[in-house]
C-alpha cells in the first residue's frame, strides 16, 4: 500500500498519525529535508528521491503493490506537495509553511487565494474550483457542475459522494467540493 | 503568554509542538470537541467554551497576559478557527478538515479556493488577498499594494518584513501575502 505523508516543517510538526505509518512502511522516500525531519521514525529502507517525475512515481507506485511504501512530503502533501502526482495513495496531513504563514500575519485561509509559484509564473487571475466548508443546510446552486460532498470527515460517519446542479447540505460538518474549472 | 492551538480533527492529529504547548498552560480553554481531543495532554485548568463573542475573546487576552493560556481549536486555528479572533497570540498550527479533504479528492490547495459559508451563505465572486508559495527570483510587481514577505518560516533564519509595489524574491522557501482586499 502506498501513502504519502506530510511531515511538515520540523520534527516537531510530526503528527502521531505520521508517526506510525512512517515507522510501519517497509521503503521510505523522501527529499534531504523530509527524511531527516522523520529520521527517528524510520525503520525500513530509505531513499533519497533525487527525480521529481512521472517515471519515479509510476515505478513508486507499482513498487506499492506489494509492500508498504511511505512517500513523505514536506509540508502538507495537497499544499503544492507531492500528494497529486500519485493516484493510488492514502494521505496522512502534515502542518504545512501556508498554515504557519496564516498564523504568523494572523489571516484566515478563508480570506486568501493561495497560488503555487514554485514551478512556473503566478497566473493571478484564473479560475479556481471551490472548496465551501459548511454548516448543515446551506444550499448550494451550480447547474451543470460537479460536487463532491465530503461528510463528518475522520470520525465514524464519514461520507463522501457526487452530487449534481444543486444541493443543500445535510451534516454540520460538510466541505463541498466544486468543480468550477474543468 | 496566550498560545491558540490547532488540535486537528482527531487524537492523532496532535503534533508534539501541539502537545508540549497545551501541557505547560495554567489554562486551557475549548470547545467539548477541542477538549477531548486535547484531554490526555491537559494538566492545567480546563475550561469548556460556550460562548465564542468578542468580550470572551478580550477577557481571555487579559487573563493571559499573567499567565499561559491556550485557546484550543479543532482543526487548524487559520482555517475558518479561532486564531483570527485573538490579536496578539501565538498560533500553533494543527491539521484542519480542509486538508483531510483535499488529501481525499486528491486536489492541490492551489487548485482551489476555501470558502466559509459557516456562519453565512458563501460570496462566490468575493476579491480575496493573495498567498503566493515562490521560489528565489520570483516578480511581484502589484503597485500600490501592501505586500508581507514571510521567508525560511520554522527555521533559524525565519524573516518576516513588508514591502510595498514590487518585490523579487530572495529565497526558496517564500511566501508573499499582498493586500488586494482592502
Amino acid at each position: 500500500m502506498l501513502f504519502v505523508v506530510g511531515v511538515g516543517l520540523k520534527r516537531e510538526h510530526l503528527t502521531d498519525e505520521a508517526k506510525e505509518v512512517i515507522s510501519r512502511a517497509n521503503k521510505v522516500y523522501g527529499s534531504s529535508k523530509a527524511l531527516e525531519i522523520a529520521e527517528e521514525w524510520i525503520k525500513g529502507e530509505k531513499v533519497r528521491m533525487t527525480e521529481f517525475d512521472e517515471k519515479t512515481y509510476r515505478d513508486i507506485e507499482k513498487e506499492a503493490e506489494e509492500k508498504d511504501v511511505a512517500v513523505l512530503s514536506t509540508g502538507d502533501p495537497m499544499v503544492a506537495g507531492l500528494g497529486r502526482f500519485f493516484k493510488r495513495a492514502r494521505v496522512i496531513p502534515g502542518i504545512s509553511s501556508v498554515q504557519v504563514a496564516l498564523g504568523r500575519i494572523n489571516a484566515d485561509l478563508c480570506e486568501v487565494s493561495v497560488l503555487n509559484a514554485h514551478s512556473r509564473e503566478p497566473e493571478f487571475s484564473e479560475v479556481k474550483n471551490l472548496l465551501v466548508l459548511a454548516k448543515k443546510g446551506v444550499r448550494l446552486n451550480f447547474p451543470g457542475r460537479k460536487m463532491i460532498v465530503l461528510e463528518n470527515l475522520e470520525s465514524r460517519d464519514e461520507k463522501i459522494y457526487e452530487v449534481h446542479d444543486f444541493f443543500e447540505t445535510e451534516s454540520d460538518y460538510t466541505i463541498v467540493f466544486v468543480e468550477v474549472k474543468k
